[in-house]
């Protein structure tokens, strides 16, 4: 194969920031995406209708002239009905981080649950909960130990519509075959990376973030599923840029930037496996599926033609740096 | 408790390094210690008897006028009995990186196996085996893989003195009871920390060594073993400076530097533990039962005073940089 055309490829799990990062890495999202899910946890949150258009009209500022839809997330919190019912039409999603949750995943059911009269709502208002989901405990168990929370939820509110951010673990796998109610996005790096390719030779801190790469049988497990375009799995690249000086530093921040080499990087894995047939279910259509979206029509084409990963984008370092991919996107028209 | 007295304390596993490097981190290792292991890995290693000999020379320039041995190592490769002879008076024993061992530990025995009349006639010299005990597998499992290595030494050579260096796990902790000739160090970070700190929150290059901080299972079966002064551990601090560029960086190495900072860390902790007592013993006691050696004389003491850790010694950034222990080293006489 040297060619390969991708159909509105979809982004859901993507941070766009602020300010001047927004405007470096928002357009690297929108040249290749037709749609993205873009995560709320600014500072401060956007937790408010009046701050969500607020940040949906930055993004949309940031990506102008590009066929670009940004599915606009909130930050979870005790919400009243009417905030709700005013944030709906402009929303995907309302997003968790169970900062409550504690060690113990006892205690983190009990926490969430806390919020129960929230998730009611969302529930019966057809808004879908996206959950950040770990526990506060030891940061190789923190995801599996947030299995039963997540059990918890979907067996509590079976319409609620919950997606497993971002997952890492063979056991979160497993749970997609559970529950009709959860789905979920996995990282292009969580299908490739361990622990090893962070911390098993020198330490990497463009490969740290959270949740935490895992052990081999996890990313087989994640590699498989999202290879054979599982139904209920999206690409949410989880995109995280931050600049070098927060990277290579006494207290590195958690986040990988890829955004602007997600597809040829996915290109190369997909056709390794003999199943570059996946990759459009993979990258657009499950979540066109799953959250019933219907982004713009846009015609991506790559090329088998090497592709050098720059150095940085503006002062970020992006994933595999100076390293050389076989794919690069050629045209994107809309 | 106010004032602390140790009797010539010893550090079972130091890098020193060569040149600048040696001149800043030799003296503050020789300040409190009367005696150190000092690591034969340099580039090229320390192999030779010859290079031996220079070795020796240079620790002891830089540590020139305190009261400090320098207990010397080689570097472990297929040596000729005549080499182990002309060696023998001057090393403590020879220090094996298993460069060979591969994923497999089955694999690992056969690699470390093919070096048998090696181990054969250090058992029969006398010259004690001090083994980096991981394998090339996933980083968190290394250690209790290669556990089935160290039943194979112990095991075949039962006369040879096998110390497992810097353990890390619970499964190297039970070894210790199971086989009569393995005997250990553990570096005081390794008693504190967990992969936690390393990696559970921000990224921290300078808690990144090798083997890896593991659970808290695994720190807390250290912490009672040494807390304890079990009979066949050591205190080896595994101290190993790196310039700070090589450490905040895309590919951090392996290594934390604690030399200056241990007697206070650990004075601290074991008081916190209610067993001061045991320090003796842990630090200086177990090394020389183990090893029948004989350090110069030295009298620490160590008051109940703060003492605020350096940002820097030279370009090297300590443990704890900034931090504030409780206890200090007051005065050292030989």
């Amino acid at each position: 194969m040297t060619e390969l055309v991708l159909t509105s490829p979809l982004d859901m799990h993507l941070h766009v920031r602020q300010d001047a990062m927004l405007d470096v890495v928002a357009p690297l999202s929108a040249q290749h995406f037709a749609g993205a899910v873009i995560m709320p946890n600014l500072v401060p949150a956007v937790d408010t209708v009046e701050r969500l258009h607020w940040y949906t009209g930055e993004v949309r500022r940031a990506t102008a002239g590009h066929a670009f839809d940004p599915f606009m997330t909130l930050f979870f919190r005790d919400y009243t009905r009417e905030e709700l019912v005013a944030a709906k039409p402009h929303i995907i999603g309302i997003k968790l981080y169970p900062a409550g949750a504690t060690t113990n995943s006892d205690n983190g059911v009990q926490e969430i649950m806390s919020m129960a009269h929230v998730f009611a709502m969302m529930e019966e208002l057809e808004i879908p909960l996206l959950v950040h989901g770990e526990t506060h405990g030891f940061v190789m168990d923190r995801e599996e130990e947030f299995c039963e929370v997540y059990r918890a939820l979907a067996t509590r509110f079976p319409r609620l519509r919950i997606t497993m951010e971002h997952i890492t673990t063979r056991a979160a796998v497993q749970l997609l075959d559970e529950f009709p109610n959860l789905r979920a996005t996995v990282t292009p790096h969580h299908l490739i990376i361990t622990l090893d390719d962070v911390a098993g030779g020198l330490l990497n801190p463009h490969l740290f973030c959270k949740p935490i790469a895992k052990r081999p049988e996890d990313r087989d497990a994640l590699l498989q599923a999202a290879l054979a375009a599982h139904p209920k799995l999206m690409m949410g690249s989880d995109s995280a840029p931050h600049p070098v000086s927060k990277k290579e530093c006494p207290g590195c921040a958690a986040g990988v930037f890829t955004a602007p080499i997600i597809l040829p990087m996915l290109a190369e894995l997909f056709e390794r496996h003999n199943v570059l047939h996946n990759l459009q279910a993979f990258v657009s259509d499950r979540a066109q599926q799953l959250y019933g979206v219907t982004p713009p029509r846009t015609t991506v084409r790559l090329v088998r033609e090497e592709m050098t990963i720059p150095e940085r984008y503006g002062d970020v370092v992006p994933m595999w740096a100076g390293r050389t991919l076989p794919w690069r996107v050629a045209s994107v028209t809309a």
